[in-house]
């Protein structure tokens, strides 16, 4: 049975190996609240999820360390593995499925694993997980449903109520619940009256479906770019606990997902993650009541691949008016281009792309479209080079 | 004449203000050095420039504070002086370009500025805040050509030095030449056989000129997307701490500072400014001697604007094979835009964009052009697509 002596036990014992994260302190994320990150994004490997992978594998026995673990993961958790059993001197074997990205293949080698790519999807990594520890004795390492995995989660509650005792809320990520039922045990624990509320991904919502309901569901399917919390079932002992200690578990879309990792990039020059950041997306669009409080997100991770990341600050930019895309019809006559050009740099946007065609079918003979995509500074921006636009005669198409 | 003590006492001072960032160990960046980020695009501001200002201005007599201060920057050193009097209880006068984005404006007026915005460029708002000063008796905050400034950002020297006493090399980005003024002078006074290194944009390399010149260069112009250390002419007193404690001022050059603040986003989940990569740039391409040393590089800041960000991303994704623009002549016939669509999902790339026209006058009258922007995973994925598409028949135009 877990009890709070065993996280402060996980802690100890994970001293030798994590690098402390200290809470930061956002003014702008959610201004009417007071809010601070918990930045286990920059935790060694990327992720908290080295603590519970180190903590239960500390705790085997010599026995069972000889024999060497074993995991299934496509992202952090691999990872963790794969440090922890290095750190305490014995081998692991990932199972991953063949399509995970090159990167994650190659940081879990680089911090001492043997890989086995397994064809298929995540689900064929798994069985083929479960035959490799039947067939050669390895011990299997949950990701998320084991008390041991669990302790080391918790650690991260402790630091949190040692930095900031009289947090009034705390907002964890929730894939598979082991980090929440870690960390809500060691905070209920410490201080019974802070909030700690479980966020999900609007299109994964396994958790906060089987809270509500009062039973464990399984989605059918998970759709969302916060692959790292895409579970389609929670575990029986996570379940548990987060039916017994946690006190809500609230969603957010994958556009709310977005705004935090950019207000992340734009406001504190964190990398996070879309798993990572959804617990800020919470207190950005007050999923729960934060207003007035003493507000913690774990920012749970930050291994984001850089093409994913470049596409979420596009999006994010378009949101938020500092990229537009405007169409023009134009009449075809010479010297239009020029105009619209110097309109616009009179107005102090820059131009990314034109694309200018006289052959499409749906504008007038002698017309063509001008289609602009154009730097600015903000919607207000947007709307002065619009009118002036406008006011110059150009027919902007909506 | 600044001494060690000094800077002991502006820790102390600091520590009221201040957010304790602690070295990052970074396994990747130059796996074959033993390096270490220092990563103050984390510090309070987003930039090192507060530890400077705040001392400066706790420094000021009560007849000084009583008169409030005046600075001049449209970036760091603003936010730095605007923190460090509204923290001291003083008033505070930033003369900014009116061309200064607005996001640095706001975040001025945030820390509780007052804000002077003046018609033209730096020098115009410069020249205001001077006559300013004059008229209205405000204490001048120099962004760099002051004791007290150089010995708040030499406490960054110190806590290097605390943390890992045994540093070989320190790497740091220099500008006007206050922050390695402050901390070449901390390291060498403590552990003297540590090699201190400036490094500058190679568009801006006016302090690297100055000293291996033996006196002060001013430059006709500074090009460089890292803004932050664009300065034409050093500091007179800074000028000097560099030729006497200063191993040598490298530069590097835009395109590796891109790759830098990918590199800290890649692997260490760190958003730097330009100017805060330099260092980071000099250590990854080997500027100075690095192999099996223990290197820090200071990461001086990180207040990037994010369309800026997207921009470096997406040229350091085309650099390293992460995105590609193929180029094919097609015979126009049916079905050849499915056929290659077909044989780039079968090799697992991502089509981002198309662009397809016949119209195009340099192709066969029959033929046309077809260009791809694919997601690719690296290099050899770019050229392995290319074989499939060149042994399917398709002419890469390159």
């Amino acid at each position: 049975m877990l009890n709070i002596e065993k996280i402060e036990k996980a802690a100890e014992v994970l001293q030798e190996v994590i690098r402390p994260t200290f809470l930061i302190r956002s003014h702008k994320i959610n201004p009417e609240s007071k809010l601070y990150i918990k930045p286990e994004n920059l935790q060694v490997t990327g992720s908290f999820k080295v603590r519970g992978a180190y903590y239960k594998i500390s705790q085997l026995s010599d026995e069972e360390k000889s024999r060497g673990v074993i995991a299934c993961s496509a992202g952090n958790h691999a990872q963790g593995v794969a440090l922890g059993a290095s750190k305490n001197g014995i081998k692991s074997l990932i199972c991953l499925p063949d399509s995970a990205p090159i990167s994650k293949v190659e940081a879990t080698k680089g911090y001492g694993a043997d890989v086995c790519l397994v064809p298929g999807a995540y689900d064929d990594a798994y069985q083929r997980a479960l035959e490799l520890k039947e067939k050669h004795g390895y011990t299997f390492v949950h990701p998320f449903n084991d008390e041991d995995v669990i302790a080391g989660q918790g650690t991260i509650g402790l630091e949190i109520m040692k930095e900031l005792p009289d947090a009034d809320v705390v907002l964890v990520p929730v894939g598979g619940g082991g980090l929440i039922s870690g960390v809500a045990f060691a905070v209920k624990s410490i201080n019974p009256n802070c909030k700690v509320y479980g966020v999900q991904a609007e299109g994964a919502p396994s958790m906060a479906k089987s809270v509500h309901d009062g039973k464990i569901e399984t989605l059918d399917r998970v759709v969302t770019f916060a692959d790292g919390i895409a579970v389609k079932t929670p575990g029986t002992l996570t379940y548990e606990m987060c039916k017994n200690y946690v006190d809500d578990i609230v969603t957010v879309t994958d556009d709310e997902v977005a705004a935090a990792v950019l207000a992340l990039i734009d406001y504190q020059r964190l990398v996070a993650e879309g798993a990572g950041a959804v617990s800020v997306a919470a207190a950005m669009f007050n999923k729960v009541d934060v207003k007035g409080k003493k507000v913690v997100c774990i920012v749970s991770g930050g291994n984001i691949d850089v093409t994913i990341l470049s596409r979420v600050i596009n999006r994010g930019l378009i949101k938020t008016g500092r990229s537009t895309d405007i169409t023009l019809e134009l009449a075809d006559k010479p010297g239009q281009l020029t105009d619209v050009s110097k309109i616009i740099s009179e107005k102090g946007a820059n131009v990314v792309s034109i694309y200018h065609d006289r052959t499409e079918l749906d504008t007038e003979i002698n017309g063509c479209y001008l289609r602009l995509r154009l730097e600015t500074r903000n919607y207000e921006h947007v709307e002065e080079i619009k009118y002036a636009l406008a006011k110059a005669g150009y027919k902007i198409v909506e």
